[in-house]
């Protein structure tokens, strides 16, 4: 009776672990990669409210451009709306270099292509910093020139 | 006597603390500044070879220009070698933000300014990820476009 109990107890607790352990996007490298995927997807359907999910949410996040830094998720986000609006362009990315920083943090190097709609194909190379929270991977510190 | 034996016993152990959680450059922000002054120093003095040894010396550590990613600590000695030889000017930084990322990394962000012997003054932003090992904080990932 008792090993019995035990066991239930150990399931319980099992089950707790993994579901606290996979939120949106899990820890290390697979939720990474997921995590850019979505992102990709977000931006590929014009979704920018979706997209801008994958920033964190504070004023301490950091955008830089070839010429300023933006702080601030609000600040990210109005520049988004005002530079790209309704169109977007299918994003994708290549030569993807991970790195994870402890448990809780990342740093992602890659080339970006985008396809424009007008014919133009402006490319370039950015690097994220990623915090994995309860809710999954956010970038806060995104240096896209 | 064994009180006498304790208290000398302690001081050799506080002795072993301090020194091991002093390393070149201590942990947190006043290290980070103090690690970003020397490097300044060692740039302003001409001294390549002090100033590289602010980067960890290692395979994984990345630069990225504005056109590439490079690979590793001896192929970024190398363009650092070629761009600028005897000539690297007078460097500077301001409107630092530094974030840390756990007890081990951060993420600093600033604008660069350069006032070269010729009379240019090249300027940017760059974002530099620094990790903090026994030997104090090194740069492992180098964005400078």
């Amino acid at each position: 009776m008792l090993m019995r109990s035990l066991v239930k107890f150990g399931s319980i607790l099992l089950a707790i672990v993994v579901a606290a352990s996979t939120p949106a996007f899990a820890a290390g490298n697979d939720g990474i990669n997921a995590f850019l995927t979505q992102t990709a997807y977000d931006w590929n359907h014009g979704n920018l409210d979706a997209f801008m999910r994958g920033y964190e949410n504070a004023p301490t996040t950091l955008y830089i451009s070839s010429t300023k830094v933006i702080h601030g998720y609000a600040a990210i986000r109005a520049r988004y709306a005002s530079h790209y609006g309704s169109s977007m362009g299918v994003l994708s990315f290549s030569d993807l270099t991970t790195r994870m920083l402890g448990p809780d943090y990342a740093v992602v190097v890659a080339h970006w292509h985008l396809a424009m709609t007008n014919g133009t194909h402006p490319t370039g190379i950015f690097s994220l910093v990623l915090h994995h929270a309860s809710s999954g991977w956010h970038i806060i510190d995104d240096h896209t020139p």
